[in-house]
């Protein structure tokens, strides 16, 4: 497996030289918005520590960035009305991945929806009300 | 959420009332073979305790089932000579769950591949053999 590339568009994110929606953060996790969401709401969950993707992920790392995924479930239930959620997460090219940092995908599902192709990009006001709406659920706990 | 039905399938493949195509268990965890295979080597990891999905697992089954589930993914990796692997896992009926005991898939992927559609019941000697190859790499270590 190819070695962490610290200049993957996520490390870039953490370190704020590439803007994002971000929904929440705590001392090891981040939690923004996919711009190519699959599904309204659709979150990406990572790390704040270089990991590659879950293949080379420690035991400390997943148990973080797992306990901030459950949360922004629950939190994805409430705030979208969701009657479901999808996570997917892909190891290598090969696997899907395309950013080479590990990341959850958080999709708040709804009854009877399908997942939107790959690729799309969104509206970026709907975006930002989507991650408007989903911060605000987090503030009100 | 709804609670925990105890005669979900997979309760009855961890109380031995059904059969499964096994390929690792530990104390807190069971993988066996998806017998509708998104693609070559597709495996199920659950808890061994209740769970009905990621909304309700606890830090402890959480931390149990990716343990596992990395451990298979490496596995998948040797063991299947796959370049990459994509994990998915469905909460409630609108995010595609259809089994109501939490469960991570692994799928083995390779360069160029497609994942396949939902549904399509794999050949039972081509599952045993892939749960045999599967079985041999945890044996091999």
């Amino acid at each position: 497996m190819a070695r962490y590339d610290p200049n993957n568009i996520f490390a870039k994110i953490l370190r704020g030289e590439l803007p994002a929606h971000k929904v929440y953060e705590n001392s090891d996790t981040m939690v923004f918005m996919d711009i190519m969401p699959r599904s309204d709401g659709h979150m990406l969950v990572i790390p704040k520590t270089p990991c590659r993707n879950f293949l080379d992920a420690s035991p400390e790392q997943l148990a973080a960035v797992m306990a901030t995924a459950q949360k922004m479930s629950h939190i994805a239930m409430r705030a979208f009305d969701a009657q479901g959620v999808t996570v997917q997460q892909f190891n290598e090219a090969a696997g899907g991945q395309e950013v080479f940092h590990l990341h959850f995908h958080i999709l708040p599902r709804r009854d009877g929806d399908t997942v939107r192709p790959p690729g799309i990009m969104a509206n970026p006001s709907v975006l930002k009300a989507h991650a408007d709406q989903m911060r605000a659920a987090v503030e009100a706990g």
